[in-house]
């Protein structure tokens, strides 16, 4: 019995969205959701209970990050990710591919796998598909992923296939090294940059080796919003129903939604708590600079229609004090906040999708939201 | 009537230890009593339910940090300092005197007041008996400090009587400038350095203008520790008993279990955020560095005989991996355990007064830190 399983629950019968259910050792996650992340096994600023309390039931934690600090072996002996840092919910660990292409230092790509330095102390390290699966099978999350070349943009054709094919025969090397199934199920990576075949032909590959569930990578890496979509469109049809589809990195309101009409159930994105930090909240009427001078006297909470715990104790007056004064609590109502949004976004969705209104719902979404993107 | 009262419960027979209550219009709060410190309308990283659910029933803000941001006049318009930071228990301000005195630059100190630059942004201020009470009044703590100047340690005799007689005039300025002691209640401070008849002539001097309780300010701040003991016992005896006695700036727990056997009923400290963050806890054995290299497997609590908010969900090997990666989380985890700390030392110093065995509680409190001290 695989670990995770996905079940469809209902098809939008005006577009590509979908109701769902992920089961998962550590429960049940409703689809489409929102998966905030915990980089270094913590969601910044915010405890367990405080993920729990905004709706979170699914987080996510970088590979790359806990194989640098503390250790995958720690993680292990303190009995995994959930043990760890005290979270019961159900948690996904990426394959430290983006990372290692983004944050570290002289990297370098053989078929084996990848040389580089460590952004914390310039230590020289190695990850290849097998250890990679050692990392996170030692982590212990309930979603693991399979490690991957997360293409840069922009990159030649040439270069883009050479890399999705390496991708893919490192994929077959993480199913090999995958032993627990029943406690771990690992999800495959469609590669293939900004070209259709390539997206098309990397996403047969995958699905040809039969994962229990697929992400789209490399996508929201500096592309055009409108080639991403027309990647997941090229892509999503060639991924079976009966498994979860996760757009890996995108976490923009709007990019979530158009994501769930294009068939994705699985997003993730420190946009959230990044933004938060510099002062922006996500809110139903779209972007809100707490930081903004205007709000010096507004002592109404960041958006009158949120319940969050920021919404419901607190004014704009009082957090904006708190950023300009670089008070902690500050940046942890902003991140509560905006991971709050995004979860009820998604809540959202499904009760829409269920009442066969989705594009109505995303209709209202742009027409609340006007031009204040986030 | 006064805004704030001080009923005396209980005298110890073995020491000048007593028990009493603090009666304000936010709550009652039973002495002796330890303060958190929300410097700038929060304590660093925490939120106001954490700070009740520590037990904290009343806390400090200061003046000087307010008054430059986000401004006096922002926070009266937002209904004074208690609903601006959502803090429905007691609040008391400090005057500023300290921290014009320890952090602004260029001050110049005149019969008059105080100018000086703001350390924020140099701007070039001023601050008077007459203006501290507009601001504190505006701020609207329950509890609020008369103008003083914090005397520096070292210094000469002369200095330290010409500066205590300033004091003094202040703190008349501050009386007749205090008109609302329905709603607030201010409180005098006792200078005079390091020199026993000093002290004693500034305790009888503020004592003489009838203040509804005092402070003694102007130590810790470089003196011995000894020094500090005798100061309390030459100026404790010249202390009316129906009034509370708050000794300013001190939170070392032998401090306090030293100060309350002198007979000092209120603490306020940045001690426990401020070693918090740089990662050593308050424990019932003394000292324990959780960044500590020792502590890297450790999964048990930081203190095994809490039950603080930290002590109950993570262990130290988890609380050390978010200090030295630098997650916030830790941070406000070491912070929730050192106020809970010592909110219970001072429950357990209270028990004790109550069921006279306030010496022996003294004695195993230092059998159990040992040389561990803080």
């Amino acid at each position: 019995m695989a670990a995770v399983t996905y079940k469809l629950i209902k098809q939008c019968k005006q577009s590509g969205a979908r109701l769902g259910k992920l089961i998962t050792p550590h429960g049940e996650i409703d689809t489409p959701v929102f998966m905030p992340v915990g980089t270094q096994a913590s969601v910044k600023g915010i405890s367990p209970q405080e993920l729990s309390e905004a709706g979170a039931g699914i987080i996510l934690s970088n590979t790359y990050h806990l194989f640098l600090r503390p250790g995958h072996e720690l993680v292990r002996e303190a009995g995994g990710l959930h043990r760890f840092m005290n979270w019961n919910g159900s948690i996904l660990t990426d394959s430290g591919g983006f990372q290692v292409f983004s944050l570290s230092d002289l990297r370098k790509i053989t078929e084996e796998g990848v040389s580089f330095r460590s952004h914390i102390d310039g230590a020289k390290l190695f990850l290849s598909p097998e250890k990679v699966m050692e990392i996170e099978n030692a982590l212990g999350a309930d979603i693991i992923m399979a490690f991957d070349e997360c293409t840069p943009y922009p990159a030649t054709y040439e270069y883009t296939k050479r890399s999705l094919e390496r991708t893919t025969r490192w994929a077959e090397r993480c199913l090999k090294a995958h032993q627990d199934t029943e406690r771990q199920s690992l999800f495959g990576i469609v590669q293939g940059g900004t070209y259709a075949d390539l997206r098309k032909a990397s996403a047969r590959d995958i699905v040809s080796l039969d994962f229990p569930g697929y992400a789209i990578g490399g996508l929201s890496v500096g592309e055009a919003t409108n080639t991403m979509y027309e990647m997941l469109e090229e892509t999503v049809p060639e991924l079976p129903d009966n498994k979860a589809r996760y757009l890996m990195g995108v976490g923009r309101p709007d990019n979530l939604v158009e994501g769930v009409m294009r068939g994705i159930d699985m997003f993730d994105c420190v946009l959230p708590s990044r933004i938060g930090r510099n002062g922006s909240a996500m809110t139903s009427r779209g972007r809100v600079i707490v930081r903004d001078a205007k709000y010096a006297k507004d002592f109404t909470p960041i958006d009158p229609e949120c319940d969050c715990f920021a919404c419901r104790h607190h004014t704009k007056a009082y957090v904006r004090h708190l950023l300009k004064a670089g008070e902690m609590y500050g940046l942890r109502l902003m991140t509560i906040h905006n991971i709050h949004y995004l979860v009820k976004l998604m809540e959202g969705i499904r009760a829409a999708i269920a009442e066969d209104r989705f594009m109505d719902f995303r209709e209202e979404f742009y027409a609340k939201i006007g031009e204040n993107r986030c």
